[in-house]
Parts: C-alpha cells; structure tokens; sequence
C-alpha cells in the first residue's frame, strides 16, 4: 500500500537590494544562499519548524549539502519569489528544495539544501527524534 | 594518441574571522561561498584569469552552477587552506573544484563552480575565444 | 524671514534574520548599516530620490560620513522599524538620520549619513544640480 | 604629576576583494566596517586582548558607538593597511581610532569604535575588573 504525503512550501518575497548587485550589476551569486535561508525561515514559522523550534528540543540543523543552479541575471530593482518545498525524506534528514521566480514568472534559479541534525554539543542524530516524527504526522498527513 | 592536460592549482589562506561564525559558533554555510571566490580571484591572479581579465577582453563570467557539501563545522579562529583546481572542458564553460582543508588536514568542506562566458552585454558565448585558447596552450599542455 | 521646510520621512520594516545575528547571539553591528541602507532605498522609492534616479541625471551620491549609536542589543526573531528623515541643506550634501525601534518601541539605534555628489567619472560636485532643486521644491516646501 | 601612556597599535593589510566592491565599481561603504573588525581581531591577537580573551573572563564587548569618515574611493585590486590604535581611558570602555591607507599612502577612510563591557548575562560593567587593570599595566605603561 502506497504512503502519500503532502506537499508543504512556502513562498518568500525578495527585494533585490541596491547591496546584493555586485560589481556587473546583477545579484552576486552568492547572495541566493541567503534568498534560500530567508524562505527557509519563513517555511520554519509558517509550520513550527525553525532553527529555534529545534534548539529549544535540543538539535541543531547544520547544512551538509547545497546546490544552486542560476538560470537568469538577475538586476537591481526586481522583485523575486523564492518558493521553498518541503521533500519528505525517512532518514533524520532535512531536506528542502527551492525555485526563485522573477516578476515575469522566469525562473531565476533552482535549489536544493540539505541539514542533518545533532544534538547542542554536535553529535550527529541518526535516527528522527519523536517531536520530529509528531511534525511529520502533523503537517504531511493526507 | 591520448592527449593530457597539466593540473593547475592554487592554495589560498583563509584566517576565519569574528564575523564569519554564526548563533550556532561555527562558519555560517554562506561564508564558503566567498572563500571559494577568494580562491577564484587568487588563482585568476597567478593565471592571468581574473574577472579583469575577461573583462578586458570583453567577456563575463556568470556562475551558473554552485556545489557545496560541508564535511566538518569550523569554529572562530581556525585557519583553512582553499584549494582550488582548473577542470579543463572543451566546452566554453569555467569549471573549478575546491577542497578546504583546516590546520590539522581535516576536510571540511568540498565543492564546485562551473561558469559560462557572456559578452559584456550579456549575451551567452558558445565557442571559446582565441584568447581562452591560447591560455590554455600556454598553461594546461604538458 | 524665516524659512521653513516640511519634514519628510519614511519607515521600513526589518525582520531580525538568522544570518544577522553574530556568536553573541545579538545582531551584528554592521548590519545596521545594511538596515540604513535599506531605510535609503525605500525613501529613495517614496520621493524619487534613488541611487539609480540620480544615476540616470548623471549623478552617484557616495557617502563620507557614517555614524551609529547602539542603544539596546537586538536578538534573532525582533521586528524593527527604521526611521529615516531627510535633514534639508543648502549645500551640494544629502543627509539623513535615522532611529531604529524595536516592537516594544525602544530606540535600539541612531544614527546619521551624510553623501556626496559626484559625476558618473567621480568628479565631484559643488553645487546642487537643478533636478535636485526642483526636487526639494516639490517635496520640502511648506 | 603627569601620567603618560604609551601608544600600542597594529596594522591589518586587506586586499579588496571582488566582492568588497558594489555596483558603482567602489568599495561598499558597510564594507569597512569588517575592515575595522578585521583589525581589531589582530590588534586582539597581538596583545591578548581578543573577544575570546574577554569571554574567557566572563565578559562581552558590545560596539556602542562607530563612526566613519571616508576621504576617497577604493577600487577592486587597491590593497590597503588598516592602522588601529588603542586610546587609553579610565572608563569602563574601549576605545579604537582607524586609519585606512591605499598603496599610495593616501588616506581612505578613518574612524572610531567605541565598546562597552558587559557580562556575559549582558549587564553592563561600569568598573574595569582586574584583568583588564593589570592588561593596561602590561602594556601601557611606559
């Protein structure tokens, strides 16, 4: 019998700042990976899911993995919006997918992040604490 | 007859500063993504293959794909070696992989960047111009 | 006979974000230059007083003077209102001040630009170009 | 009887970066602001006198006032010295002047940092304790 989960994202707005253009006046790449962990932090108070959530259980969520991949420039002025989404994984995993749209509904660039956990003193978690697995229950349930 | 290309390198020092390290006491993710561009910019300069140098020729070069896995969290005052290394292509793409090591030759973080070339209007360039080959006659043959 | 002018203002909201906050767990002071900056563009927007409207009449305004006063620490999660006002001067400097609330309404900032205007070569200027008279005639005359 | 002190300083070499620089091809002004840091960091490592040095006796030094005055534009490639001096006082307080110089040994920039003592709980501290009196008699004292 086949498990279904439910797809959870959320859409962040940017603003591309007059600081985040470098020198060729488009969005310094790196700038994205800020992009990303701003939609990441609003995923995270939509659905009870932020860095805070897990410190205050005791886990930190490191980042192990990022990817992007830059589609179009991106220019002073335009306004973006970064969809994050949710990829529900067994393994005591985080992992996030993202795509940032311009106002012409081009996408701009694609992601992806991946966080383990472990607990305040570092150690890595191998298996999901309960309170991840009540979340999981609540939110991906169809 | 098989034809092989020299590896070229360069290492660049990086003295991980109060400001590199977040809430969690280690190197925020996103700082990586300038310590693999102050590589770049180190081994543009010992290859005279630096933004400027495109530039001067009438190119840029956007990154269109960032790779990061982080292997290791580094804390405030750690020193770590960049290593960075040319992946020749015959394509008219930029390819650079990194290794970042800490002071007792720890991995702690590995990636890659592949660039493209475009005009300075921004137009995307398909074939390598004669200046990017004779760079690579005079740096990669053995 | 006295002159008087309006006052013009603006607010922009700040969420705290995870990547402002330092190893102290409190934002890093040099973010609340970004948040100045933040605050210049949307007055920028408001009263067509932008980086970019003056780029288009020939002009830059790079700054020569930047002061902050920290009031109150700022932690992860606090929303700001940054309050900026044009200080009107009669000569070729554009000067702003700024207070940063918190939710709670305590100053946790002030502070005070002061830019220059020069050519797009970086000459720089002494007198106020006529498109900025105009400017101060629309916008700060009683 | 007149007390004198003797002046301890430090010098930071910085090299600007590509992505120091914004889109009117100048080193951003938030930029020195971590220049400043950067210096005080070494000034820090050079006299024991380091954020950790400071945490380690159970205080932190919040920046309460900071201030810039910027004398001429630096471009990408420019490479600079950062001079920080310590200015002794009697208050609780710490105090830097800067000065930034290019390779011409024109000044750029100069500034101020002034920061108070907490603990680590962040109450302020209105007395120097005792590692801080015999640091200043280490090295201060003529």
């Amino acid at each position: 019998m086949e498990k279904k989960n439910k797809t959870i994202s959320y859409v962040k707005k940017v603003e591309v700042a007059f600081s985040d253009i470098d020198a060729l006046h488009i969005v310094w790449h790196g700038k994205y990976v800020k992009y990303f962990e701003d939609a990441r932090e609003g995923f995270g108070k939509k659905y009870g899911f932020s860095y805070m959530d897990f410190y205050n259980h005791g886990f930190m969520t490191p980042l192990v993995d990022l990817q992007l991949s830059y589609k179009k420039m991106v220019e002073y002025g335009e306004n973006l919006s970064v969809h994050i989404t949710y990829v529900p994984v067994d393994a005591a995993k985080i992992i996030f997918t993202y795509k940032i749209f311009n106002e012409t509904d081009d996408i701009v660039c694609i992601g992806k992040t991946v966080q383990v956990m472990t607990s305040v003193s570092k150690e890595l978690i191998f298996v999901n604490p309960p309170f991840i697995q009540e979340w999981k229950k609540k939110w991906l349930t169809k």
